[in-house]
Formats: structure tokens, sequence, C-alpha cells
């Protein structure tokens, strides 16, 4: 059952219990141990004891991020052609009124009644019921049973029925054991004041999404008034979570990358849907979900035909979405692509499919691809009054049959005096279904009972009152508001699934030490390599100097070590950092280069080193390639190689 | 003098009177139009009536921006192997406490006594003098005099002296001349609440500096314990002006890049400065701002050595200011090195100079750069208690002399009982010269006087109640806080000025029109190239979608045009939004290749034109080099090029 499942996801995507959770947990601990010793990341304003869900990129994660970031742009901007737009995070409230924010963008809190302290009231049940469950021995199958439906449900709680739980199950607060207060709406977004009256409140964006909706008209004129386009969006949005938890996952500031596709309703057929419609990968449709089964290998064209994936269009982006997943370097083993259940789905909403990446803290929602419809141009057109819509003008006019109502004024006038202007409005409201039988009964009796809902009785319409026809027109063009198809990154989760998958431990040649290794791709490698003279003295030193010189000409980043540890320690060092090649300065003439993964090393002429870095950083070599071409290094060689061993 | 000087520049910065204000006015207002229209940016909000102070980028605008900071980066970060972070906007209070902002980054504001509208205290009083000396014709010289050395002087009124001059000239509310409220504080942070309680108050950050402060330990530590080294960061940051004006120039959300260089305050030499010593550019001393001189042609190395710029780091970053700035195509006449004068300075800061721009609101401080000596560091290391600091091993222990203050506590017990721990601290408190008058006095008296200002009075102190003497020691390391150079880039005010610096209009050809040209240099300009077929046909058009492959594959980004529109009206639209190259096919092997501010055209084949177009976009060559190796193509040619005529 859809519930079963759910409950299988909710329970497995928290660390459950078992063995499984154990080495889960101890491999998590292994990669952010290392993540944070080496500044991939770090508690934002850590002297002052930091901010809970506030992190930094310290200088390897800060360029895996802008690497991530400038593949995005080429992948997604460039390749498609898509208008990139850039809009403040202040966002003043009507903008967010409009859009639902202010409303609903809400989690239910509690408060410890004596100290003030909040949680979130859906985590404190959470938690509640998974404790029991892992711990307590003496739970009837029964009780069981009922805690495991309550965690599947958990998420289409009332803030009524959520309240009730916590009572039933005399849950306190946490830290104090307190009573708690009835859950109440807490609203998600940073608030602010814009400029020094205090009358204009404003909001933190909770997304980037709106800066483009608003910005509709304009950018349907600058791309010629033609659909289908999009529009993109690089930025950072906040949410101001309750207590925020798993680290990277949930935080209160982070980097969205999102995307608005404007296209015709009628036609959401994709011009370059072939490109991707024989990619085959895991997907995880309503229908599985829903009746227990796993997620499975399925051909995204089939999908789209089928009809399990609503649209081409939508279908071609769940295959660039997973192109650019896997070329960063997440493992496509643990890559799906999750349908909503009805449930989940905005009542707008057509279709909408999660990128979901399986790391230590179970499966991650990290790119959310949405048929919203008509939605967000439709709630801003009728807040700001300016219609956001296109127009197809047809190549010829075409006849369409139009419905005429003509109230006649006079005769209206004289029968209903002060209510006239509501009659007319009603008759002018009619469906065409409405119509047709008032025309039809005022032919045959000449008058129809007619109830106007403004003035809350019915009247008597007379024949001579109101001219009922239909007319052949030609129109020239159609109007209607464009679907939008948004798929929406979570760059900073993104980046923590990759590191995650990128992470792997080897033993040191001695076999007495454990080193940390990231695979990171050189595609988003913080570092593309580094260059060290094998010992220290200033021939070496200098050609490193001048290698490093060319790499930088080059553009490629780099880092230049000339501190006297052993090679075998500089080695481990890189490795820590994802730095695909090291270059080993050797001799003045020639230097070898190693990389990271198989610790292979080939001998390079020192004017062809920086060529054949960016050939093998840049991608348009394989390291198997250029493996090919030079001669192999072997460290046990004899002469000053021979130091060359790893530790 | 100074004063006279800082009027001039007053003046002159704010469009002042005459033709000239005319013609700027003029300039900008075509500048202005051709770069809304083009959505380089635009009003955010706009269906909202917009917000003032805030704007977006659109497709064009976006697209500079981020070949600004990508060259930013390759120029500052990887060049100088400077540690990149990215911290969060969202700051907690106490971080801007230590720093300053929460008490002292405000403006002076006057609200409306009856409506409430706020406005900035010194605008008004400014706007009245201006208005006055450029309209009142009746003014004395003796009154125009005065009202110039308000405008002088005008930073540097109290809140108090602002009140009195608003009183005595009697300026009223601008929109409705009500009375004027007295000038107070106004903070320019906008303020948020973190977490759910109301209790942890947060502030948008307003500049993205104190997030690499606070992260000193650990980035010291991940360059290994080294000194100097620099951190760099790009971000938003969060201005909440009173009233902002000057469009893109004075704006409540702008995008930083700031470098902090940590660096010995005992050694502020730079490696490589010898690179820009020899630069000749447009500095303004001090010297020259106070006798009224104007800014002049100085070689930057003789400006080190002549300790007119404090020091080598400092000299090194404006030389490379310079040369970003230049490179971007910022004009080398419009742009000067303005020194601070004394009393513009932080107490603490040890020298400070602003790049700024001409446009035509005057000269704008684009970049600032200072020596803001060991403040930042030490300021956090108070608040926080965590010691940001570094150390200099020493290769051999250096002797050094140390004083050394041994209170008897026995017998200070003994005399003064309960006060005796009040009397130890300020024994143990005196420097070096009082500690050894106190020796001198005690060998020759055997007692002495000593205020206590813990106490509120003087005590006896007897020669058995404290020993003083001075001891060699052998020292292993010097430990210290560093200075922190900072170069702080306002992204926003650069790209403006470069708009301006870059738009020119011209006839067009029949001389009818005046069309509208940015001269972006291909590392900035939003699109490298256009593609368009002359005549519609699908041959062209095949030969166009080739073309445009070929380009993406080579990550040049471009516009495909395949209207129908004449060829001279596409080659306008591409030209206003700063379009380098345009690709006309008219024929299936070669294409014509056309660049926008010669308009002159060269004839490749099909084959090369990707790589042409690459070559000149990433600079390995000029469009003199590539336009001698290919046959031009004249536009009077027989045949079908005869259409390519430009309007």
């Amino acid at each position: 059952t859809e519930i079963g499942q759910r409950l299988q996801s909710a329970i497995s995507s928290n660390g459950g219990g078992g063995d499984g959770a154990v080495s889960r947990e101890a491999f998590r601990q292994a990669a952010v141990n290392t993540l944070e010793r080496r500044l991939f990341y770090i508690p934002s304003f850590k002297i002052y004891r930091g901010v809970a869900g506030l992190y930094d990129y310290g200088p390897p994660g800060c360029a895996v991020k802008s690497n991530v970031l400038a593949f995005w742009r080429q992948h997604f901007v460039l390749e498609e052609n898509m208008l990139e737009v850039d809009c403040p995070c202040v966002t003043p409230e009507v903008v967010l009124k409009a859009s639902g924010h202010v409303d609903k963008f809400t989690d239910l809190m509690v408060k410890d009644e004596k100290t003030g302290t909040c949680y979130r009231a859906d985590h404190l049940l959470k938690d509640f019921c998974k404790e029991k469950l892992e711990k307590d021995l003496s739970l009837t199958a029964e009780k069981a049973a009922e805690l495991k439906h309550v965690l599947a449900i958990l998420d289409d709680l009332s803030s009524e029925q959520l309240g009730a739980k916590l009572k039933e199950y005399g849950i306190n607060a946490p830290d104090t054991k307190n009573p708690l207060s009835d859950p109440y709406p807490f609203n998600l977004m940073f608030q602010t004041s814009i400029g020094p009256s205090g009358l204009s409140p404003g909001y933190m964006r909770p997304e980037t999404a709106q800066g483009i909706f608003v910005n509709f008209k304009d950018l349907y004129y600058y791309n010629g008034n033609k659909l289908p386009f999009a529009a993109a969006q690089i930025g950072q949005a906040f949410r101001n979570e309750i207590s925020p938890r798993q680290g990277l996952l949930r935080v209160r500031e982070f980097t969205l990358a999102e995307i608005e596709h404007f296209v015709d309703p009628d036609d959401k057929s994709h011009p370059k849907f072939k490109e991707v419609a024989d990619l085959e990968f895991l997907m995880f449709p309503r229908e599985e979900q829903m009746t227990g089964k796993p997620a499975k290998k399925i051909c995204l064209g089939e999908a789209v035909s089928k009809g399990t994936v609503n649209n081409q269009t939508l279908g071609y982006f769940i295959g660039r979405v997973y192109l650019f997943l896997t070329q960063l370097g997440i493992d496509k083993e643990r890559l799906r692509f999750r349908q909503h259940l009805p449930n989940e789905m905005a009542h707008y909403a057509a279709d909408c499919w999660d990128a979901e990446i399986e790391c230590s803290y179970g499966w991650i929602e990290c790119v959310g691809i949405a048929d919203r419809s008509a939605y967000d141009l439709r709630a801003h057109t009728e807040k700001s009054g300016v219609p956001l819509v296109a127009h197809e003008k047809f190549s010829e006019p075409r006849e369409v049959e139009k419905l005429i109502i003509a109230p006649v004024k006079k005769e209206l006038g004289l029968a209903f005096k002060g209510s006239q202007k509501m009659v007319v409005e009603a008759l002018e409201a009619m469906s065409e279904t409405e119509a047709m039988e008032m025309k039809g009964a005022l032919e045959s009796n000449g008058e129809v009972e007619f109830n106007v809902c403004t003035l809350g009785k019915a009247v008597k319409i007379t024949k001579n009152m109101v001219s009922i026809s239909k007319e052949k027109k030609k129109e020239h063009q159609r109007v209607f508001t464009p679907s939008v198809i948004e798929p929406s990154f979570g760059i900073g989760r993104i980046i923590y699934c990759l590191f995650e998958h990128s992470f792997y431990m080897r033993p040191s040649k001695g076999g007495d030490e454990q080193l940390n290794v990231f695979s990171f791709p050189p595609l988003v490698a913080p570092i593309k390599c580094t260059v060290f003279p094998l010992v220290q003295n200033q021939q070496y030193e200098e050609v490193a100097k001048s290698i490093s010189k060319g790499l930088t000409a080059a553009g490629i980043s780099h880092k230049i070590d000339i501190t006297g540890t052993s090679i075998g320690k500089r080695y481990a060092r890189t490795d820590e950092l994802g730095v695909p090649l090291a270059i080993t300065v050797d001799s003045t003439t020639s230097v070898t280069i190693r990389e990271r993964d198989s610790k292979d090393q080939i001998r390079v002429s020192i004017d062809e080193v920086a060529s054949v870095v960016k050939e093998v950083t840049d991608g348009q070599s394989t390291w198997a390639d250029v493996q090919w071409r030079y001669p192999a290094h072997s460290t046990t060689a004899s002469g000053e190689s021979s130091h060359q061993n790893e530790i």
C-alpha cells in the first residue's frame, strides 16, 4: 500500500536501526571529519559558538561549489539558450503574498511552556515513534503497527491531529520534560523591513522563482514574444528553520539554481526530447510506490510515451538532470527519480518528480522537477493587475463561434431600477449552456425565472430584455497563460551528496593507517593539480615555479607545495582534497604526473606538462588516453625516483 | 585648501550646473534607456510598482556580471592563490557588534513631522545649497561662499550641527513643506530574527569581510600557518538606504567582491610588486587634494618608494586593481586612485585609496583599497575570546630582555589585607618606565608612594614588598596580530560605469537614425557572437544551426537570429547588446564575420568559423590578427552579399 511504502521510506531515510545504521553513521563521521578538517565547510561564526543551520564553504568547498555552478550554467543555460536573470533576495511582502508564501510557508511548532524553547511538532512525534520502535522491547505488535502508521501519515496530520497525538503519547519537551504548547504554524521566512519607515514589510526570498515570474512579460518580449523559452536564476534563498538538523542538508540559507520553462499548455512536446529518450535509469513512479514495489530502471522515452511522465518537456528535463548529476560524479545506482504521490502535489501541479540521491541520511530530495501549470503566472496576474500572458498569432485568421449576450439596458432599467446593474452582470456572466437554455425558454415561453445571486433572489426576464445569439467571428490570435515547468536544484544538497559519493578510505602503503580520498571528477575537483619538488632544492623549486606559471596561464587551479614533508604525505594530503593529478618534479627536464585513484604515474617533459594536465582536467582526454601516450613511471625504478613512494 | 578641493569635488561629482550637466544628463538618459529596454537591468518587482534601490539584472546584464566575476576570480583568486570562502548573508548580532556595525553603521535621518516620510538629513541640506547656488541669482558673494563651505564640510557635520543648519535655512520636507524632526541616526542594516524564539537578533551582512575575519584561525592553519596570505569572498551585501538615488550606484542589495590580505605588520613588502612597479596612471594623493592641485599620472613604483603609498602590498593591489578595471574596458582617462584624507579614514587605518571612476554622476568610488592594520582581528579576538594571531617561529631562539615584576604576596598581605589583590594587580600592570622608576626610588629611598586606581588612593610600597628586575630570556617565536589589507569591489558600480564607458551612438547608414552601441571587450560582452542567415531559406538556416552547434561545443555564448528582419536591423540589434562579432550565412561553404566597432567583415570557411570566433573572444588573437589572415568581405561586392548592407 501507499502507506506501507511511505513507512519504509520514512524509516530507511532516517538511519533506522540495525547494523546498516551503525556503518552509515561511521561512514558519515569519517567523511564529515575530513570535510571539516580540510575546510570544505565550516560551521559559520564558529568563534562565537556558531548558529545552527548556517555553514561557510571554506576554500576547497567554495571551489567545488563554483565548479558545480559553472557546469550548471554550461549544461543548462548555455546549452538551452536560457535567459539568466539575477534578482534581489530582499522581497516586498506583496510578491510573497501573491505566491502564497506569506500565508502558507509554515511548519507546525510547539513551545516548552516554561522555558519557551521551540521545537518542530512533527519532529518530536517522529522521534518518539522511532525511539519506541527501536528500543522498547515490550512493545505489542498492535502498538508497533500503530506507531508505524503514525510515521507513515506524519506529513498529512493537521495542527489539531498532531497536537492530539503529542498529548495522547504524553510527549514533553525533550530537554526539560516540561509540558508543551499546542502546535501552531510558524512562518519560515526571515522577515525584515524595507526602508526606514517601518511600514514596508519584506522577507528574504524563500526561493528564486518569484523573481522570474514577476519578470515574465519583459522576458517574453526579450525572447521575441515566442514560446517556449526558459529563464534561469542562481542565488541565495532563506528558510528560518525551527530547529535545523542533518548538517548541510537542512540549513537556513542556501544556494538554489532554478529554471522556469514557459510552454504552451496545449503543446508540451520538446524538439530535443529524442536526445534523452534512450536514457535508462532508476525511476520510482507513483504506481510502484503505492503498490509497494521498488524503484526500477525505466527507459525515459517509454516513460513519456506510456504517460508515466506527463509530457516530453518534463521528460526532457528529467533526462538533462540525470546527465547533470551523473557527470558531476553522483553514483547512478544511488540516484532515482521519484514521482510525487497525489497528496504530495499542490492541487495545480500537473506532475512532479524529485531527483533523490541516497546518502547516509537516506534518500534526499536534491532536485524537484515540477509541471506547475499556469498557477504562478495567474497568481501574479491577479494580484498585480498586469496580464502575464502569451499570444499565439494565427498564420490565417480562424473562424470561431462566439456567444453574444446583449442585455437591453433600457428595458432592464424600467423593470429593475436600482438592481439593473446586478441583473446585467448576472446575464453577461452566464455560461454557454445557461445562455442557450435561457434563449430556448425565452423563445418558447417569452419569459423565464432567472436567479441573480448578487440580489439573493430570482427575477423574471422577458424576451425584450436580452438578446442571445451565436456569431461566427474571425480571430487573429489566441491569448493564454503559459504553463511553467520548473526544475529547482538545491545546490548545497547536491554538493553534500557528491561529497559522500566521492569519499572512500584506503590503507596506507604500510597498512598502518587509513587514508581518505575524494574521487571527484576533474570537472568538480577544487584544485586540478598539485606541483611539488621531490626533494627540497633550489633547482627543483624553480622548475616547480615555472610549471606553476604555465598552469596559471592555462587557467588551471593548482597548488604548489614546497614543504619538506615526505612525498607520500604530500600525496595523501592532496588525495584528501580530491585533487586528480599530482606533478612531482624529480629532474629539470621531465616530471611525473600521478593520477589520484589508480596511483599510476607517467613521465612527461616539462614543456608538455601544462597541456597534458589541461587535456585531462578539461575532459578532452581521459587519464587512460594520456597514459597510453606517455611512458609509465615506476616508483621502484632506480635513482631518485625510488624516494617517490606512497606512504 | 583641503576644503576648496573637496568643494570642487562635491560640485563636480553631482552634476553641478552649466552645459556639461545637461549633456551628461542627456548621455545618461540615452544609455539608461538602452540598458533598460534591452533588459541589462530592470527595476525589481516592476509589476508591483517596484521597490526603490532594488534592481534585477536581465539576461545581458546577468551575463556581463558573471563575466566580470569570472575574470575577477581569474585575475585575483587564481593568479594569487587566494583562499576563497563563501559565508552566509544572515549574521548573528554578536559578530556585527564586534565589528562596530551595530553601533556605528548609521546615516542621519529626519522625518516629516506630519506624514512620517523619512529623508537623509545631509541630502536635504546638500540639495538646498546646490539649488540656491545654481538658481538664486540674487545670492550675495558672501552667502554663496557660506553655502559652498557647507557643501564642503557636509560629511563632517554632527547630528546637532546638521539639525541646526536645517533650522537656520528653514528647510522643510521637500514633498509637503511640513516641518522636519531633528536628525537622528538610522542603522542601515536590514534586521531580522534567527530561529523561531524571537530572541536571537540577526542582520543581513553589510559587507562580506566579517565572514573572513571570524575564520582567520582556520584559514591561517589551512595556509600552513604561514603569512602572508589572502582570503577572498564574492557575495551579496545589504544596506537599508534611507532614500536610494542614482540608479544602480546606490542600492539596497549589491554584490561585493572582497579580499582580505593578511600580512606581518613588520614586513609589508610584496614579492610581486616589481610586476606592477612600472605602471603609470592617474593618482590623486592627499597632498594634491589638500593643495587644490588636480590628479596626476604617477609611476606606481615611485609612489611607493617616495612613501606616497604606504607600502608595497598596498601598492601591489592598487596596480592589480588598475589592470583589472582597464582590462574590463574602463577608460584609463576616467579612472583615478584617490587617497583618503586624514579625516576620511578610520583612526586605525594606515592608508586608504579608492579607485574612482568618472561617469555621468561624477567620480564614483568603485573599489576601496585600505590598510586596516590589525583592527578587525583585534576586535573579534576581544569579543570572542579566541586569539586571532599569527606566530613567527624564529630559526634560532632570540635573546630578549624582559621586565620581571614579582610582588611579594606575604608582605603585601600583611600590609594591605583585603586590598592586597588590587595592589598586586596594579604593580603587575606597571609599564616598563613606571617599574624602572619605582625600582630606582626603592633602591634610593627604600619606599615609594604608589597610586592604585582601583582603590582610588595611593599606598606606600616598601622595598621588601616587590622585586623588579630585567632578565634576558630566550624566545622561540613571536606572536602578533596580522595587518589586513583590504581591496573591496562594488561589482554593481563597476558594471554601471563600464556600461557608460562602453556606450556610444553612431548614425545609421542613411543618417536618419542614431544607433546605440556598447563597445564591450569580448571578455565582458554578454554574448560573444550572433549567427544569422542572410535571407530566410532552409539551406542557410541549416548552416546557421550547425555553426551554432559548433559554437556551443566550443563554449561560446551566442544567439541565433532566423527572423526575416533586414540584415542591417539585425546588426543594429546586436550592436545594442555589445556583441563583438556577427556571423552572416550567405553561402553553404563560407560565411562572413563582422566586427562591431569597425563594421569590417572577413570571409571564413564554415569549418573554421567557430575556432576563429573562439580565438578572438578568448583573447588569444585580436580582430586585427585575424583580419590579416582572412580575405576582407566588401559589402559592395556583387551577388547576394550586396544585401548585406548596414542600415
